[in-house]
Formats: C-alpha cells, sequence, structure tokens
C-alpha cells in the first residue's frame, strides 16, 4: 500500500507557517512501514484541490490530508472530496452533538457555522476530535482510503494517535518498530561522533538521531514480520547505546520527556524540590509541573526576576549582589540555599543569567547563566554560555537546568544506594 | 506568472527534516506578489520526479527545485529535468574551477564524482554557489523557466538572495504585502461572522484568518505596483477591522505577541506586576518576562501548586480552601490578593484549576480554571472551562489570563483617562 500526504491551506502557499504536519505524518508512516511517495501542498481553491485529490487517487492506495475543515468559507477540504467521489454531504448527529457539547462547556454562543463541521461524506468513518470542533474523516472508496484530519498539529497528532494509526496498521507489510534512546547533556556531534561505527553499515535494524534542544534522541528502527521479533533486533543495539552514554541515557520511553524522568528520580527517592528563577521566569517550574503527579513532591517557586525579590523573597544578601552582581555563582548559590531555607524544600533548583537582548557586557555577555541544584544540602553550580535570542536562551537554560539536577539526583541516590553518608 | 515549488529529497518523504525550504521559498514568492499555487516533495526516483516535472510545466510558468544536486548516484534533479526537456547535459567549465578550487582552498582531495556537479544541462543560466560545490540552474525553454537550486538552506537561500530573486523581479506585476490584525479572546467561527460581508466577494485586498491559541490573527493582503499602493488599499480594510473588533484587537504589528502587548500597557501606565500560579506552575511568568523590558513592571511570581503554598506564600485562609474548594472563585480572589499585599504589586494575575488528567470531579471537571485580575484594587475574576490533555490546558489558561489582564488594564486606563476614581 502506497500513501500520499495532502496538506491544505493558503498560509502553507504563502511560507506563513512551515508545513510541521507534513514532517510528522510522513515520519509516522515509514513508522508504519508504508511508502510515501508524494507530498503535497494546495491551498484552498475549489478545482485546484480537486485536481490535486484526483491525481493522488490515481497513483495511491492512502491519502492523508490536513487542513480545510474548519468552519469557515474557505475550508473546502470534505467538500472538494465528497464532489470528486461524488458522495453527498449528510449532517452527523453525533459530531452535531459533540459540537454543541464543546460550546455549552464553555459557555459560549454556537454561530451558524460551526454547523458545517458537524457536515460529513455519506457512509464516512467519523473521526472525534478531542482538541477542536472539527471531526476527522474516513472515506473508503474503490480500495482508496482518504483520510481528513484538521489542520492545528494539536488537533491533528492526538488524532492520528487515537484513531488513524490503529486504522492503518491493518495495511502494514510486516512491521516498522522503532525505539528511542534519549540523551541528555551531550552535544549532536559528540554523540553522532560515539556511534560512527554503529551507524556506518547499517542496515536493519538502523539508527537515526534527532537534535532536540539540549537533547538528542537516537531512533532505533527494525523491521520485521511481527514486533517481537522486531524488538529481538533492537534490544542488542539499544543495549549497546545505553552502554556506551550511561547515565546521559535519560529514557527508552516514547512518553518519557527530561523533565519526567526528573520528576520520577524525585517521587522514587521521595524528596520536595522547589524553584528559585530570575531570567527563565517560571519555565522551569512550568516544565516540571506539566508532569501528572509531581504534586508529590514540588512544594513551591519563586520567580524573583529582580535583585529586590531575591532579596526579599530568598534572603539573598545585598553585599552579595552588589560585590558579584545578580549574574553570579555566588547569587545563584544563595538563591538556592535561601529557596531550601524558606521552604524547607529537600531539592532546590536556582536560575540566574542574562537573557538579553540588552544588560550583557563583555566581562558577562549576553547568554551567561549560572544554575544551582542543592539536594539535601549538597550544593552544585555550574556556568553556562548559551547562544540565541532571548527565548532560546531561556529554553536552553531551562533543559540544562533539568539535566543537572537529573545528574545532582543520580549521585545522591546512588551515593545513598550504597551507603555512603551525604554532606 | 505562476510559480510552483517542488523539493526533492527522500529524508523529506520520511519525515526526517521538516520541509524549511518550500516555507522560505513560498513567502519569497509572495513577497515579489508571484502567486504559488502547488507545492510538491518527490524522492531521488526518476520516474516519479519526471512525472511531477512533467506536471508542474502543464501548469506552472516558474517551477523552482530545491535539493538532488550532489555528487552522488541518487541525486538526479537536473539529468530528469534535462530528460524531461530532451536537452543534453554537457560540461561547465566555470563550475568546473569552482570546484577544484573549493576543494583546493580546503586542502580536500576531489573525488571523481564530484565532476559530476559541474555537468549542466546545455544552454542554461548557471548559479554560483558560494556555501557548496553544487551550482544552481536556470533552464528556459517554451516560455518556462525551470529554476534548479541545492538543498541545504545554508545553500539555498543566499543563492535565492543574490541570484533568484533578481531574475524573478522581471517578473513580477508588482509586490504583495500584508499587515496582521492581531485579535485575543474572540473564537475563530465569531471572528469569522462578525467579517463574512468583508470576505464575500473580496479580491484585493484579501483577508485571510489564522486560528492561535487562544488568538485569531486576520492577514490583510494587498497586490499592487508598489509598496505605497499596498499600504493604501490595506489602510481602510485594517481601520474596519479595528472599528469592528474595538479592544479586543490587541495589535497590527507582525513583532508584537500578546504578552507583549499587555507589558507595554503596564509600562505606559506605569504599573508593576505580580503573578500567582497553582495549574500553570509559572507559564504566564515564563511568558510575561520572554518580553525584554518587563523588569521595570516585574515584582516577582509565585508557583504556589499546593494548598499549603496556597496559604503560606499568598496567605490563603484555610477555611476557603476546605469550605470552596482550591479550584474556585474565592481561593483565585484571595491568591490575587495575597500576590498584592506581600509584593505590594499595583497588579496582580492569580490562576487556580484543574489541568487533568485526574483530580477532577463532576462538579469541578478537568479543565476549569478561576483566573482573577487585580488591577489597584479593583478585583476581576472569571471561570473557564478548557478542553485538551494537561499541557493544552495550561497553555489555554496562561493565554486567557494575559487576554483577561489585558482587558483589566484597558478598563482602569479608560476610567482613569476620563478621569473616574477607581473602587
Amino acid at each position: 500500500m502506497t500513501v500520499e500526504i495532502i496538506c491544505v491551506g493558503t498560509e502553507l502557499l504563502l511560507g506563513n507557517i512551515i508545513n510541521t504536519n507534513a514532517a510528522y505524518l510522513a515520519e509516522q508512516c515509514a513508522g508504519l512501514g508504508l511508502s510515501c511517495y508524494y507530498q503535497s501542498v494546495v491551498g484552498d481553491n475549489r478545482s485546484r484541490l480537486m485536481e490535486t485529490v484526483k491525481t493522488a487517487i490515481g497513483r495511491s492506495d492512502i491519502i492523508l490530508m490536513s487542513g480545510g475543515l474548519g468552519p469557515t468559507q474557505d475550508d473546502l477540504t470534505k467538500e472538494t472530496v465528497a464532489e470528486v467521489l461524488s458522495i453527498p454531504l449528510v449532517a452527523d448527529e453525533h459530531s452535531r452533538q459533540r459540537i454543541a457539547h464543546y460550546f455549552e462547556k464553555r459557555g459560549m454562543h454556537i454561530t451558524d457555522n460551526n454547523w458545517k463541521q458537524a457536515q460529513v461524506p455519506e457512509g464516512c468513518l467519523v473521526l472525534d476530535n478531542e482538541n477542536g470542533t472539527a471531526p476527522g474523516m474516513i472515506v473508503e472508496v474503490g480500495g482508496h482510503h482518504i483520510v481528513m484530519m484538521p489542520g492545528p498539529p494539536g488537533e491533528l497528532r492526538p488524532m492520528f494517535e487515537n484513531s488513524v494509526r490503529p486504522y492503518l496498521q491493518e495495511f502494514t507489510p510486516g512491521v516498522i518498530f522503532s525505539q528511542t534512546v534519549k540523551i541528555c547533556g551531550v552535544s549532536e556531534s559528540l554523540v553522532e561522533t560515539k556511534i560512527e561505527d554503529l551507524i556506518a553499515g547499517q542496515e536493519n535494524p538502523t539508527i537515526a538521531p534527532y537534535a532536540r534542544l539540549g537533547e538528542v534522541h537516537l531512533r532505533v528502527t527494525a523491521k520485521a514480520a511481527d514486533e517481537k521479533e522486531a524488538k529481538k533486533l533492537i534490544k542488542p543495539i539499544v543495549r549497546e547505546l545505553k552502554a556506551r552514554f550511561g547515565g546521559d541515557v535519560y529514557s527508552t520511553d516514547a512518553d518519557t520527556t527530561l523533565e519526567k524522568s526528573v520528576v520520577d528520580l524525585l517521587l522514587a527517592a521521595n524528596l520536595t524540590v522547589a524553584t528559585a528563577e530570575s531570567c527563565t521566569g517560571g519555565m522551569l517550574a512550568s516544565r516540571l509541573i506539566n508532569v501528572a503527579g509531581i504534586s508529590e513532591s514540588y512544594k513551591s517557586g519563586y520567580v524573583t526576576y529582580s535583585n529586590k525579590a531575591k532579596r526579599r523573597l530568598l534572603g539573598v544578601k545585598k553585599t552579595t549582589l552588589t560585590k558579584y552582581g545578580a549574574v553570579s555563582e555566588k547569587v545563584a548559590g544563595e538563591m538556592a540555599r535561601g529557596a531550601a531555607l524558606f521552604t524547607k524544600a529537600d531539592v532546590t533548583v536556582a536560575i540566574t543569567g542574562i537573557a538579553g537582548p540588552d544588560g550583557g557586557t563583555k566581562e558577562k555577555p549576553v547568554g551567561l547563566v549560572y544554575i544551582a541544584c542543592q539536594v539535601c544540602g549538597k550544593l552544585m553550580i555550574k556556568e553556562y554560555l548559551f547562544s540565541g535570542g532571548r527565548a532560546k536562551i531561556r529554553e536552553s537554560a531551562t533543559a540544562c537546568a533539568l539535566t543537572q539536577l537529573r545528574r545532582c539526583l543520580l549521585e545522591y541516590c546512588g551515593s545513598r544506594t550504597f551507603g555512603k553518608e551525604k554532606n
């Protein structure tokens, strides 16, 4: 079975947004072992959309479409597909109710054009949209399978996960199975150098590195008759990668984020945590709190952007601020200690730095950040220099804070396991 | 003249990389006033590439191609184009010398397959590659213009800037100029309903709505001989949109985010701000602090995820927590008042809610969020119900907090302007 991807949207043709849906869907198809030979982008234009759909039907078995399912007049994906296949659009009661409920829940007024989203090609398979009002649809005709999904990635991805992938699974020849080895705190080039020999001449399984902010993910993929066999092929490679990167591997589980791996360590060691942030301004707290279950461990967090706040909320000494400056090892340390003192948390993380664009000097350039982690009284402070704009510097600092905290926790747990006394 | 974009590369079909070239080229074409109706991606496969090129020639005047110009055997863009147009490939002496020079400069040995890159379709226009060995090419035949550029963005973009844009300029009817009217706190369908009459039968300028989290952006685009004339066409439409959406329009400036518009109001009114967050856990503070210059206004922020923290850091009453629960109008109010009391900030925002996936009940479902804004003693509390996963609920709550804060600030400034006494 061959797949073709069609993304609908004038904003794509105008280059206003980057087509991440195409990359996501293509990656998913590859993962399913389905061959994708064509991707295309077409605007919200009836005749050109018709031509594109016809061409796709003429050369591909499965057509994945994204976008053009909204309530507005220029959304015409399903209308056009229905026209090409000469299938009438009918009202889907189930979708009507979901839309009504969606607006009720928000106490919002339903405008007439919303009901347009409850119209579906007769006899199609309707896919619920957990994150919006536009349902997805699968039309099966003459051995072709046309899948229509909403354009916003936040709606498309969950719908693909929950409904489309299971549907496509039936059509896959054998399986392609992947496992991702997630590494933090090691540069992409260093990771690649360390696995050069494994990548050279690899066939099945294959190893593909993907760089993420502050992380590198190594995707190990095997093709086999069934999942059991594929897993058997993958296992030794994953073991080898774990051996080479040791403690820098934070997870091999697809759903585990770096923050989740940190929270898991905190909960396992029964440690409470508090955060004190200056330049990252709550970004670290926000990432930690995105992990459900953190409530067991998270005590509280401070956003102390100004010197006054650092003094008042964390007890940073005025003399330290004047002598060393707000962005210094000393201040980071006092922030972490202060947070521990005031919150009684076992673990505290403090971040202070210069996110820019202004405020940099020759001695203290934009991007200079100090991160202090204190675990049960043991303090570790590191200096970093990040590049990029204000947002990227703040995101990098947050990622490195999680990595540094993770290392401190592993060390603490390790020392504890070996019965050492923590200083 | 119509343009079509063809990106060649198996890595795009596998979803290993995101197609930023397509977005870049599309945006450039729009800026030049050239209409682009199709984008496609095809792998390094002779027959499928031929089919794609033939289709493009059949419907577009200018074809911009990226990728497949490398030295390896599976790079066959120019070979295929030459075959489709039955033009022979010939050695280009100028390119041979550049390639030789490129390797010399780096003291690298030239492998035979590198000379493949000096082969070009006879009579084509050769475009120097300042950042690599593969030259670009423009083939003109039968009123069609086929532009071939290397795939790496670091090579493609400079080549487009230096050679392709000047070449395309000849064919441009004028310029396309856009301005975006950014609206917050109004649903996409309601926005659409309010401007139905403007969109119906629109030609030049056009209005296109783009939904963002908690926002809708209306992009007004005009085609004209020059930018001055285009701006003249856009002005009345933007004025009309501002009139229809009034205070819900937070900006018409491309670089102004919702948080920046809020920070601008704070600074203009010389007001200090503090945040108190439960379920959003620092996300609101983080968005505010992403605005450079916030330091003038931001006092401090609290992440009070636990009841204990709400009581200890914000002085929320134990009885209020037990009687109404942590997720309640009352607690949100006490959080905002407490933050004002402890920080002396003129403005405080408090958020408390259930982000899920657990913790929801029939009376208080997952997604229920209370947001309290206090501006100079005047408190406004609103109830929201958001859908989606934990992350989306937290992001929606943060976006709505910014919108609510913005409205309170406008009201305060308005009342102040009219010399009213604030209660």
